[in-house]
């Protein structure tokens, strides 16, 4: 019954953002959520350190507890914070960085099997460039014997390859215990969190690492950094649709939520992207250029290109959505087709119905919007009108170019437009002077 | 006259996909069908073997033949299903693999005639990392003395860089006898293709090896490795187009089919899509986010950006197509324009005529298609129906927000729209509680 | 007070194209104004050396001088037309090449100061394969002793990794006085700009070689090495934009003019693509696929996805654009909101008006464009037409699918739609044969 501390209240002053460094977003969630989501199955108890003044990061750690650091006195500080809620906890502590949102629940749980061994266990890492990290000073059979930071180590110290990625673990009452004997003595009077593992040391405790990799323990202190963590992130969740037996026609021009689920047999043409909360059935065709977010895809449908889904939208099996239609709380029966520069929002489209070019739907009055139904088997002429309320009965016909105000029913046709008048000679004369 | 089997029976498990793996589609077509291109102008007959209940891929091999290999005993059992039909080529029979789609003529050019020299010619490579592959074992002089798979190797044989890529050319009579004496005493108990190289050496045949790069070789076993044909594909595609006087602003952005032939002096903006049977002729501009398909665009055009091409269409010399617009079956005179929101199918515009912004051509009556006709000279007003089948004459003029139902004869001017009334204090009252 | 002499005679045959070399864009801007932006901070007269017939060469140059070089005879000799110009020149004159678009002007400083201690002063690199280039032949101290061609070099010449960037600084008498002197005794019987090295060093001159990074010395001579220098450029823009705290999602897919302007806190989606003349304040959220171009976009608007936003448009503070929405010569106050297939051409919307789905500005007539006004808080009802010139008063209501051709004054309601018929029994009867 392990507890983890996460360390969110940095404000990621290189990020040269209003917004605290752990609400920067990955694939669509904050970085935060991606390392809750990691810990959720390991970890029995969650407490994030926030900075003071971080509403929207107390409320998208929730429902985890959260404390606040009010002055920024280093790592081992602000992990102090949490010995209100944690001192007298009965088990594991891990502390963990709110900026490491690729770390897998896999990697944790390793760390704390290892904890398991020792008196305190950490997680290092081997970098491709280790030069700015601490090193992990080891003996003969592996265990830590110190945590050297870069500045002081000598020259041999720096030719160590295995690097600390500030991780710790250890039992509740020793960790705040060192916690609370950490000393500001250094350069920048700050309290350093890797200080502990001395501390441990110091009491005779055993100390190991685990060892990560580097990607795994990536983090980010400026928008390109956080562009790298994208990236990976958005890599690991191609590679994953692939596995499922997705197409990617162009895997680098996809980019995905943190949440989609793709069914087999799934092609995605280049150049889309998924918000979040979108399900496709399997055996749809998700065509270049279209942008689905929060929808579902039924088994064999057709989208794209261009094609816009918006949240609330579902798309029935064999249904088509073409290019330029935008859907928005959209419900569309089997086999239905919306296939050209169309506006459907707050509708329902019975089976098979045809959507014509140019429909729009008129669900805003500007106070509140309105459901348009239509029923199966309807035909909807093109460059019509639907202004809501309103019904489109089964089998209904609305006549091209018409705007529709009231139902039609089962069967009906219903048409609105004017009268046509031509007047010979009154042609195009083109532009003056030609 | 040499002749080719080709070994597309395979099911591609880790592909998780009911398609069989030799259609996956690379730049807009199958697999099968690039090495069958490939093959046409060196092979004079071409047999491929398929596995049973492939119907789709029996049409995709046509006007080949096909032969169905109904037990999956290994590629030396799937090849000898071609007996009946070449046992008594007078000629040399080369085995290939369908999943191979980038092998180029020359390469196949090159081992026909490395096999005038030998006995048996097969094709070798280098691959950067060469762990997983067969090796060839090759005498002083270079003559092949066996192949032998990874796993029986041992570590001299190991560290031999030339791999077999399994593609083999014998005359077909010697091939096909060496074909039923191989024995499938191995793990598998699989019938091996490659062990024909060591029944051709027992034999005193001469084998030799004929050397092709990794790249031109690879084979797709997964989605992902399916999208990294799809990638050297299209790097091939984008550098024949800048060689050819092509600008693309962004090649990794675009994406051509196998098919597509551009001008010189054609530009290509950043995130287009090219799919089958397009031609762009000199001087077009292609603007960003356009999706062009089975299209002719004549000197001059300017295309998007966001403008959807679709099949039948033919955009003609300095016409102008733009932002969310479809065009379908359309023919557009030269110097037309049609820049905004609109849908054109089933439409022939004549020269210099002004198609207005939202305009939407009601094509489809939910039976049939009806085309519309635009004369030259015209002007199509703004969010203007114009429901098919209808001719708007030469210079005739449309009035914006028309609904045309009648032909518009030369010179005249349609109008079809409703009275304006203005009701004074029924403004909009905006939201409650305002 | 130095002077530049820019060499853009070029044809640039492997680019097969009518356009000079010099004037093929990079970021939105032609190589040959890259250099000349460089040039300006540190010298007081550029003349560009231009081919015969290149009227469009001389207009992207100015306001600086242009002379022509009648006959291509080489570099050297390219450079000797300037001497009318610049031979009584009371400073230094460096010779710069058109095709070097990303020097910065750093580097040009350094040369200049480089030039105080030397008779001559040339830009050198360390290329990582440096086979083709002429190599730079220097004494104990670093001074140069010669440059020479690859062609001409020794093997222990050829081993030199220091090689000519082409790139010379002197004295304008000395530099006209060395050119005259070139010979063109080689094998193309060219007058070659380097030789001048060799006549400054016969003349007891000291020369120095300024070394520059290869990256910012790098030329295009084919469409792929354009595209090459395209895709430096666009790193370089998209490393600034995140330096100055803006999120790009997948900076690979963002393409940025060369003057894109991004404040703090902006947010830009997968796939987007800024044409010239683009100013974002900060909080902008520009989503996925849109396409901005000679615009302003006010703090806290949201922009996209699949926004086109045309030149002369400005977007008021918190304003929104949506999908498949085209703006062009159009100005939103504050809070509008424009969020769906849309065209507003021309146009004024008022403070927090709405403007529904499908409305489409008339703005052209064939002849002239005409000018929409729209009040504050009006409501625009969707698929409706505005037929300007017209005005839409302030809290104005227009029904939807209305053809608007008379104004609506403050707090009116127009409406301009056909009657609806509903005709029982004559609903879709579907396809034949159904």
């Amino acid at each position: 019954m392990p507890a983890a501390i996460i360390l969110a209240a940095g404000l990621g002053t290189r990020m040269r953002s209003a917004l605290p460094k752990a609400l920067h977003p990955i694939a669509g969630r904050p970085m935060l959520n991606h390392l809750i989501a990691a810990c959720e199955p390991v970890f029995d108890r969650i407490v994030v350190v926030v900075g003071p003044d971080m509403p929207a990061l107390e409320a998208a750690a929730r429902p985890h507890a959260t404390v606040v650091q009010a002055e920024r006195l280093g790592t081992g500080h602000a992990a102090a914070q949490a010995a209100p809620l944690l001192a007298d906890y009965p088990g594991d502590v891990a502390v963990l960085y709110a900026d490491n949102p690729l770390i897998p629940t896999a990697t944790l749980a390793r760390l704390l099997a290892r904890r398991g061994e020792a008196g305190l266990a950490l997680l290092a890492m081997r970098p491709a460039d280790p030069a700015r990290y601490g090193r992990v000073v080891t003996d003969a059979a592996g265990d830590v014997l110190r945590v050297v930071e870069w500045a002081d180590a000598d020259a041999a110290e720096r030719a160590i390859p295995l690097c600390n990625a500030g991780v710790v673990c250890a039992p509740a009452a020793e960790l705040f215990r060192w916690l609370a004997a950490v000393r500001a003595e250094n350069a920048k009077g700050e309290y350093y969190l890797p200080d502990v593992v001395g501390l441990a040391v110091a009491e005779g405790r055993r100390v190991v690492a685990e060892e990560a990799a580097e990607a795994d323990l990536a983090g980010a202190n400026s928008r390109a950094e956080l562009a790298g963590l994208e990236a990976q992130m958005q890599s690991r969740l191609r590679a994953a649709a692939m596995e499922g037996g997705a197409t990617l026609v162009a895997p680098e021009t996809v980019f995905f939520s943190w949440d989609t689920r793709l069914g087999q047999d799934v092609t995605v043409g280049p150049q889309v992207v998924f918000g979040p909360g979108v399900a496709v059935e399997d055996g749809v065709e998700i065509r270049a250029f279209s942008h689905l977010e929060s929808c579902h895809v039924r088994r064999g449908a057709i989208i794209g290109p261009y094609a816009r889904l918006r949240p609330g939208t579902e798309v029935g099996e064999g249904a088509h959505v073409g290019n330029f239609v935008e859907l928005k709380a959209a419900l569309l029966g089997p086999g239905a087709k919306a296939n050209h520069l169309s506006y459907l929002g707050d509708v329902t489209v019975g089976s098979g119905s045809n959507i014509g070019a140019g429909t729009i739907t008129c669900n805003y009055d500007g106070v509140n919007k309105h459901r348009t139904e239509i029923g199966a088997g309807a035909f909807i002429g093109s460059d019509t009108a639907l202004v809501a309320p309103v019904r489109i009965g089964d089998r209904a016909l609305v006549a091209a170019g018409s705007v529709i105000t009231e139902d039609v029913p089962d069967d009906a046709m219903g048409i609105a437009r004017g009268r046509q008048a031509v007047k010979p000679g009154r042609g195009f004369k083109g532009k003056k002077g030609r």
